[in-house]
């Protein structure tokens, strides 16, 4: 039992996880989510956000446009119900319906008939993959645009054309969802993955999918750690959040922002810009364990929310997971990052490394060999035998009060869990104890 | 002239080593006491003991069974004088005569005829290899049992045999032998082998060998730090020595664990617990400039005594020196580790070693040069020729009181013996000067 | 506008180079200082520093022969105005007009017949390049010799030979040229470079060369380092000028020692001491940067005049930068370090990188982000397009106060340059402060 799991279950939390049956569920999410329009703002992000909270739970929390955060604004409020281009025999060429990365986000509102030329400034193709429909917005400056295949944009040869995006940019709010899963501590875990992109599987519909099955998986279990989960608008969504929860980011001892977790690629872990936290040694640690190819990089101010976390003035201990990163895969912010692009298989393997990691940062713990001198008689109470695959003797040697379980893990080349195991196999015959309670407040508001 | 020399003597210790005669007199050591049958207690270690101490000169301590030692407790003390299987017609099939790796050391006394398949359950063989008996035994939990070839073995068809151990166990002592060879301070460096093993020749006749001809060495000369020699059981051993002189550790400055030192392989090391002890870089800088394949280890808390030494409560600077290590070669804790594993060569060439390692340990001190602004007038003093060869502007560059020769040996890349040599050169024209007394404590009884 | 420049140009420094021109400069001084018979005294040592002086603007100091400077004397002066070896009917078989290699530097005077055998002992060949001759001298035991090729010795058959060296060797003074460019603040950079080498192209003028251009390019700008350059004797030069300068070093923040920058080889570049200082940091990333091999090795007191500026009284700060170390091309210290050794391009890229380097030095500062919770939003200041480019988000993460330039660019990858062009955008829009002036004592003595 390790402490990722309710004291009355009956195996560890790990053990539980039916990985095929799981990776459907969260490729359902994703199919699920695939056809909403999200943004920034929006009905499309609240619709998503709805379904997350009927999967996980979580509050839906508004900010006004006009908020200030930091050096940001928030944005008004962009809604969209249609959008075409038809050529003046009323025959749709380009229509929203096919496809919402037609329309650039943010598009302001348009009702007329253009010449073809004023109509290609505003037409953006992908070059080098003809039949693909880039993904491309606007937030921060007022204009409208329409994104084509390469195929499309060939066959605009008509002198005029009558186009449509029926719009709307107003004062509203920006939306985001948010649970806290208050563990025996109130130290928090934060896992915050954006909610913005529209019909884009990898990024970002994989990360929502996991995140949400995630805390869904933890609502489950008693934790150490309380778990705050965001589902939130990419840079202004974190800046809003921050800014909205300054104090309270003194709680959060670790932290992942999600992102591209559903290809076939191998995980790529970005460091925190501390560099050597709990959490990157954790994350090392899972994916090194892994057998399988990965990645681990420094941390970088370019990507994703880190850049918002990991800002000088907060500098979080938190680092960004994805399989393959943004930008180092064809198909990225295009069409062609659609249903077919993540796998159930992959969707899964993802989130059984960050319950790992998890692991790892709830049995984190300091402990005490009740022998410091010369190694205990293991052979006297049965467990001899099992020195070698729990790392028994590397626990009791290391384990002086100086040495966390992770220190000794790195230490030994011995598996998390293994060690894990081990404590629990030398805490019953009274060889080990935890040096202090790691966490200094306790939570007295159980769920 | 190196610290490992009397003041008299004309040549340094390791230039007067003739490499040859000292593995045969190694070797003969060995063969001398391969016939014994050792254990952790009993007449067969009693004996082992009287003649290392013929050799080196040792006093023989004994330690009574019951006696605890922090989580142990001292055994009864086991002695052998015949065993076999027999068939009916009293034909000895297996005989103790032949060998004594064929009774499990600790075997309780037993005289009876069984059928063959209760015999079974007592036989054992080491798979993989038919014509090997393995090494095994019992300390602690009170059984009987045979070693055989799995030729052997199989030849055992009768319905039934006569089995015979003619052991005692009982109240009595654990035996280990012990010198200190007093230096010019109090600060000690140990040396621990153990001795309990039966007929088996690298591990650890080899050990025992090199550890008792460099304490004969080492009792020739004058020395800056004592040296303290245990010839011990593994395990229980150190233990209940470290539980009797726990006080007397902390005059312990450095220590190397020696095993297996007889084999073809090249050198291994495992560092101390502390891993960059001077211990740990003496051994470093020999096996790094001799030119021949080795290995450095991190410390294991799995192996040999370095596991108690290094125990949290002691962390002693105490490294493992081996060839090739524990477990990894074939004829590992198998009648196959006989008197071919060793060769006398290889004997001397760990010996030569060990005593480079100790000539570091002796002369590693910090200097400071008389000119420390420029480079001194090496060509008035017609030093300009040598300082290429003995690394007289290393010495003299970092000779600022922050770096100790090792240090300079390890920036520098010069062989720490030709630095030790460059420094008589920059003393004798007043150049360089001792820092300080390394030392605190000297040592007032002189041998 | 980088820190090299004066606030009225309008363009960087390091913009304004012309390789090919520069080239052309520097090997035509290589070409107008090859012919002079320098050594670490004399009048070619005087000739050299003036035809510096004209090009760069320098002091010449006279040092005494006699003076005491820490360990050393400064020696007699040593002049030379013919020497040969001619056959009894006086034909001249070797002469100092061919070669000023001929002699061994520092030869005694001697005018005499000698016999073959006896000359013979004062004859030197260069081993293995039998048309070349070796660079000798005798700086401080009197003697006198000739160096000449294989074939020239081999054709010394006579009997008997008059030897002819017209020198003189009395007291006199040593000499060395500086200068002193003060910048902003006293704080200095000194770069050194050895002159002491007679018709010697590669070891030493190209140094020579770069320095003095060096020295002239840093006159027109303004800096915030004062710049020290000494043209002066390898080793006795040093030493003298560190004993008569003592106090004066503390104000040295950084320093190169510049040798063999004409070659054809990458650069090489040997680290301070201290090995992790800002001029060591500054080399290695230009070098790193260049996109061409190149070689960082640790300090060593072989070599070069860090030997004495790095000795431990003083540990300045101070590297040595070349193209092939000295030893370890086939002409060095022989007639074949010439004229075809160096080559204007090769100068040309020494002189870049060291210009790059001490812009480094200037610009390298601790800066504040105006913006330290989240990113500063720069969409709506324009510069969203150049944040990848110029490392804008590296900037304004890293710059809290702890992390100067340089570690930004060693933390990012960002090319130190590009990094100072976008702290110029930041500063711009008010976006980036410096932390605090760097520099603690201000020059109130401006050029």
């Amino acid at each position: 039992m390790n402490a990722l799991s309710h004291p009355s279950a009956s195996g560890t939390l790990s053990e539980q996880l039916d990985l095929k049956s799981l990776g459907h569920e969260l490729y359902a999410i994703v199919q699920d989510l695939y056809p909403l329009c999200r943004s920034i703002t929006g009905e499309g992000l609240r619709d998503t956000l709805r379904a997350v909270d009927r999967v996980a739970g979580v509050e839906i929390h508004e900010v006004p446009s006009g908020t200030r955060a930091f050096d940001w604004t928030v944005p008004k409020e962009w809604n969209i119900k249609a959008a075409y281009i038809a050529d003046v025999q009323g025959r749709k060429i380009i229509d929203f319906k096919n496809s919402n990365l037609h329309v650039v986000g943010y598009s302001t509102p348009i009702r007329k008939r253009v010449a073809r030329a004023e109509l290609l400034q505003h037409v953006y193709t992908h070059p080098g993959n003809p039949d693909w429909i880039p993904y491309r917005n606007s937030y921060y400056k007022e204009t409208w645009g329409f994104c084509v295949t390469q195929k499309q944009l060939a066959a605009l040869t008509d002198a005029e054309y009558d186009v449509c995006i029926d719009s709307t940019l107003a004062d509203g709010s920006l939306s985001y969802g948010e649970t806290l899963l208050p563990g025996a501590t109130q130290r928090e875990v934060l896992i915050s993955t954006h909610a913005c992109h529209p019909s884009l599987c990898n990024d970002n519909l994989s990360g929502i999918a996991v995140a949400a099955l995630l805390a869904r998986q933890l609502r489950t279990v008693r934790t150490r750690y309380s778990y705050r989960f965001l589902f939130i608008p990419c840079t202004i969504g974190p800046i809003a959040w921050l800014s909205a929860n300054q104090p309270a980011t003194s709680r959060i001892d670790h932290g992942l922002v999600l992102a591209c977790l559903g290809d076939a690629g191998g995980m790529t872990y970005l460091r925190s810009r501390r560099a050597t936290a709990e959490i990157d040694r954790a994350v090392q640690h899972v994916l090194g364990h892994s057998g399988q190819a990965h990645e681990i990089r420094p941390f970088s101010p370019y990507g994703y929310d880190q850049r918002q976390y990991c800002s000088p003035g907060f500098n979080l201990a938190m680092g960004c997971l994805m399989r393959t990163p943004n930008g180092e895969y064809p198909e990225y912010h295009t069409s062609a990052d659609n249903l077919d692009k993540v796998r159930p298989e992959f969707l899964a393997d993802s989130f059984a490394k960050i319950l790992a990691t998890l692991c790892i940062l709830e049995d984190n713990r300091h402990y005490v060999s009740a022998v410091q001198h010369g190694e205990p008689h293991l052979g006297r109470r049965g467990l001899y035998d099992k020195a070698q695959e729990f790392g028994l003797f590397w626990l009791l040697n290391y384990s002086d009060g100086q040495h966390s379980l992770l220190d000794i893990a790195e230490i030994s080349g011995v598996a998390f869990n293994k060690l894990a195991a081990g404590v629990r196999m030398l805490q019953a015959v009274d060889l080990l104890d935890e040096a202090t309670p790691s966490l200094a407040h306790v939570n007295t508001s159980e769920r």
